[in-house]
């Protein structure tokens, strides 16, 4: 089979890849298309040590034609963690292309039944390849609740922070997206405020909560910076690196700070398939799976849209 | 008047401070007790820059002789973050010997009618001058919201370690210290285990809430190793330093870390006058004022108990 291999160090396309060997409950989906988020390009550089067919951004089609796509947490369903209701968080678990079990950058992917969703029509391949950022997202907004009255801003001008903006845009909070680069600000579109961070950081602190989805060491220092006394600060940027930050503004200034992660597939179907969120603004080019490389190279330029694979 | 006065690098005893002048609403105290906590030894470093009279744990006395204690804030009343409820944080106030207001080691101190709290009968000076920690360790409690089957970690076997889990301990969450000295921990008394660190990092992470109440760098990132996925970390801890973190377990775990500072006096004050807290075995030596370079140096004494200040 084809797929892109990661060894930890960089990544590479092979036309060798062993055909998936699904588990009990898992079925075999053809890959349709895939998307390489910054996970990817971490995990291409070690982080936690990934070896294996990367990708957990994808849409596939069940033998009948079916399109789906799939969650990426595969929980054990029998430990203390998930009889708590945390399946996400199960310790035992493995998770799609980044810990344990093959990703969708391949002509074919094994995933459990239980963890799929099917696409409707209304969303094409390339939106489809959106859903799991998507959620992510989403769960920012199920954990801020953000609601007419408040005033929240994205930081980082990036896919996920577009994201993260046009989740929260619909809940009638006003929503701000600050970042670096003008060209990608323009990409928000109606309902979301622009500013550039210096911009913003003369405001005062005037944000009920803060999203970070810089990507970046510099983010949650800022979102400190920004967000009001006993706001909120989401935390969406893993750096896989220790880096110095001051503690003392938490405290003092009874900052609540909530790391999030993975959200609500239904959710983020249900806004693509209603047009709430058009991703296409984020949409960039479309790679072969042989050229692999080629993908890795372009997403990991600055600016880049969502580079895509095609098997 | 005779006071103890900070210059950002040191404290000394003064016998030539000016008398207080009370600001419109202020009233004048007779201080009879006061206590040195670790903030006034960071102030005494030159935490904040704060230049003038130390101290904000107290007890004082009306001109006719009424027992009070008072909050530290003193909010500008008129601005924004005033008007949205959180006055403990307006850009505009004065704190009490830390910020803009002359502190209470001194014979006099003038403080705002309004912040005043009566002391009842049943609470001794010694224990009167823990209401205002006492006051910080009980927004922890508010802001966790420890109840019947929560298990909760204080980190810290210092006096706010203390006075943390004393403060949970009738919530009904299983209540846990976990510290490095035996001496301390063996005050905790009943309804709190204790465990010293290294063994509680063998429990694995069974803590739905830890706090860090440690005083220390290393505080914060223990809380994170010993707190559950999707848990809540407290901060107690301000240190006046930039530190090295990893941030990603926060992202992954989906860790809340939660700023905690001021609290509300009213439930201090019940809990020490009912017994509910009994802040005895805390309490350490007293100095006069004039022995207050003797004083911060007992306080500043690993594992010293509060050092008191009389008039």
């Amino acid at each position: 089979m084809r797929g892109v291999w990661c060894d930890g160090a960089a990544v590479r396309f092979r036309g060798d890849l062993d055909e998936p060997r699904p588990a009990a409950g898992e079925v075999v989906l053809g890959v349709r298309l895939a998307g390489i988020c910054d996970t990817d390009l971490q995990l291409a550089r070690g982080y936690m040590g990934y070896r294996g067919v990367l990708g957990h951004e994808f849409v596939g089609e069940l033998p009948g034609g079916q399109r789906v796509t799939a969650e990426i947490n595969n929980p054990c369903g029998a430990c203390p963690t998930c009889a708590a209701g945390r399946p996400g968080h199960c310790p035992g678990r493995s998770v799609l292309g980044i810990l344990g079990h093959p990703g969708a950058m391949a002509e074919r992917v094994a995933v459990p039944a239980r963890n799929l969703h099917p696409i409707p029509d209304a969303i094409a391949d390339e939106a489809a390849v959106f859903v799991e950022p998507l959620a992510a997202a989403f769960r920012m907004v199920e954990q801020v609740e953000p609601r007419p009255g408040m005033a929240l801003a994205v930081l980082g001008d990036g896919k996920l922070g577009m994201l993260c903006a046009w989740a929260a845009r619909e809940s009638g909070a006003t929503v701000h997206l600050v970042g670096k680069h003008p060209a990608k600000l323009a990409l928000a579109g109606t309902g979301v405020a622009t500013h550039l961070l210096a911009d913003a950081e003369r405001l005062g602190r005037p944000f009920d909560a803060v999203v970070d989805a810089t990507g970046s060491p510099s983010g949650f220092p800022a979102a400190l910076r920004l967000v009001r006394p006993c706001g909120t600060v989401v935390l969406k940027t893993t750096i896989s690196a220790r880096y110095e930050v001051d503690l003392a503004p938490i405290v003092i200034d009874e900052i609540r700070v909530v790391g999030s992660r993975c959200g609500p597939f239904p959710r983020a179907i249900a806004a693509l398939a209603s047009g709430v969120v058009d991703v296409r603004p984020l949409v960039g080019a479309e790679f072969p799976l042989d050229r692999a490389e080629d993908a890795f190279r372009a997403a990991g330029t600055p600016g880049s849209r969502k580079i895509l694979l095609r098997p």
